[in-house]
């Protein structure tokens, strides 16, 4: 597959043995010079090195570089892991001639092992070698632990030399919710925008996207999504702008694409299901009730078991905490009517229901018919490839 | 094993065709008539029919029976559900000549199927007649469902006359947290206390048991702790007296019996793991990073695969919105130090652990090193087992 080019940017990802296996796990992001960037964080109180490093930089409003390994975390590393991190940016911005404050961070893999400087620093000239243009489909599968696939999304809006491109590539293929394994976003655009605009920006585009996926709080110890922005289209994309609507929407559209990408790819998960609550006292309350039913485990079992079993659904509403009459409530998986007032429509829908849940993707909707209010949640099931891939993930 | 004798009561439980799969599933509990009693029931907003019943019926303070099935919950199942509950406790004060709001009715089982009234009526004199002290074995067969085996425990306190007896029964063997599948609880005793005094105590107790087994609120359809005074030993347990003191420590010893006898039970699980947390602001905020790393699917998991993975009980830690310094964190499993200072201690340390991890039950000592406060959680590992159950559950 061809990978867009984002004007100003370019990429690369090789191998540097971090990875036992192997496999790609070494990635960078260059611009020309430090440019426009802002990001957002985990807020676990757990933080890896590099996390704490990048948020301590991107407060400038100025990266010119992004630095990527897989296969380590440096989290729970100490000052050893936090020395570490600084020894790797430090190459990078030598072999670019950047300000070492200009050179962002980001590790995901094993938590408790020191991160391997030598083999990183060693291996920078390489990568800054192979950083072009169509470098993005590299830097996207060197970026990767346990998914199975990268993940990049495009979107562009305007018109000749105004026309804008947003880019974003992610790994992360954990449960999401309620244990996100490390999701890591880059948002890569030439659009011309300040980078405190950027960060209001991204904020918006995260709350509504990647946490649906993940309760507020509910991260790991590196989670770290970044956006630089060139400004080599024309246009500045100026605050309450037509330009700054589309940018936001475009924005969006990246962040949720491959956020849908990484609950598909949910760690030896089958189904990547929606769970979208309807007539609740309020947005808040659906959203709470969203997040109780995504994120149980039997409502996560019976997901893998294709069984159409709306108790459970309804138990999980039920203690979301979220006042309802259940005499109320009306359950369709699919468009298929499965509950209405409370009650089970029988052998006959519950046929057709189980025939939907075969499906790779589809959307559960809960009506408790207490009000207008809507929220809504990814999840993904629970089974034997999920046991497979967590039980084992470090032997 | 012969199962104790509680004076003032008969029990008993046959085979009446409620399951499927022709095991036990009518129980009852008969006492001399009315006496005193007090339950604790489910938080969840969707409330199973004889939940509705019973906890309007034991406000009363006496009751003369208790009418358990297993097989079918009489959950999320309307008018249809609540009068069939109110047929069965009817039929079952016929035959004892009780006043119907004498009697308590509990169930559990699958959701959203009407109870079948009919059978249960129908069987009614049978289960009168074969009501003895003696049947407390039977009665603790027939409130099962996915459980591997009954579930009692006894303790005893006091001399001569005064001596007094305090038997708990229960079925559960869900995920407890965070998704506790049914649990039902009975306790007995020849104890005289008042209806009022019981009710405190028994809330206390489920608060120091159970309620560490599973997150306030988080509980399913149809939980329900219910016990029973006969009064036939001699002395009052009056209130803040030292007899009332032995009765509080007893019951916390058969609850918190039976509620380890659950989580060992864990559907599919391998291990019951006790996570213990110290060094936290307050006992408050120890609890509240005990249930959080019981609950992460990542921990289970980690716990099914024996696996030493510091980095995920760490990282649980962390997100559960209680702020400590990781740097100051140290993490103990079975006595052998596995963490300290936010450390790992390297590989002859996990070895150790690893050993530690193939037991049925061990604990996990989490220090924060950020106070004096302490709490702790029980909990279970997620695996194949646990897979097989819960998928296949309906079907």
């Amino acid at each position: 597959m061809a990978h867009p080019v984002v004007p100003g940017f370019r990429w690369s990802g090789i191998r540097a043995g971090i990875k036992s296996n192997g496999k790609p796990d070494l990635g960078l992001i260059v611009a020309d010079g430090p440019v426009s960037a802002a990001a957002v964080f985990t807020r676990n109180v757990v933080r890896a090195a590099p996390v704490e490093v990048a948020s301590e930089r991107v407060r400038g409003g100025r990266i010119g570089a992004v630095l990527v390994n897989s296969g380590n975390a440096n989290a729970c590393t100490g000052g050893p892991g936090h020395r570490a991190c600084l020894r790797t940016t430090k190459a990078v911005a030598k072999a670019l001639q950047l300000d070492e404050r200009h050179v962002f961070p980001a590790s995901t893999g094993v938590i408790g092992h020191l991160l391997p400087a030598d083999r990183i620093v060693e291996h920078v000239p390489a990568l800054v070698r192979a950083a072009s243009p169509e470098g993005l489909g590299d830097f996207s599968r060197a970026i990767l632990t346990t998914d199975k696939g990268p993940k990049v999304a495009v979107a562009r809006f305007g018109k000749g030399a105004s026309r804008v491109t947003v880019v974003a590539v992610a790994k992360g293929a954990g449960m999401i919710h309620p244990d996100m394994a490390t999701t890591l976003g880059f948002v890569a655009t030439d659009a011309s925008i300040s980078h405190s605009l950027l960060g209001r920006m991204l904020r918006g585009a995260v709350d509504e996207t990647f946490n649906s996926l993940s309760v507020d709080g509910d991260t790991s110890t590196n989670d770290t999504i970044v956006a630089l922005a060139s400004g080599e289209a024309g246009g500045t994309v100026g605050a309450r702008s037509e330009r700054a609507r589309s940018f936001a929407s475009a924005l969006v559209d990246v962040l949720g694409e491959v956020g849908a990408m990484i609950v598909a790819d949910g760690e030896g998960a089958e189904h990547a299901v929606r769970i979208e609550v309807i007539g609740a006292p309020s947005d808040a309350a659906a959203t709470k009730v969203a997040s109780t039913v995504a994120g149980s485990l039997l409502v996560k079992t019976a997901l893998y078991g294709k069984d159409p079993n709306w108790g459970r659904l309804l138990a999980a509403a039920g203690r979301a905490g979220v006042p309802f009459d259940p005499a109320r409530a009306g359950i369709r998986v699919g468009g298929v009517p499965l509950v209405r007032r409370g009650l089970g429509l029988g052998a006959a829908s519950e046929a057709r229901v189980a025939k939907v849940m075969r499906r790779g993707t589809y959307t559960i909707e809960i009506d408790l018919g207490a009000g207008k209010g809507r929220g809504h949640y990814l999840t993904c099931d629970v089974g034997h490839g999920y046991v497979n891939v967590n039980a084992d993930y470090r032997t």
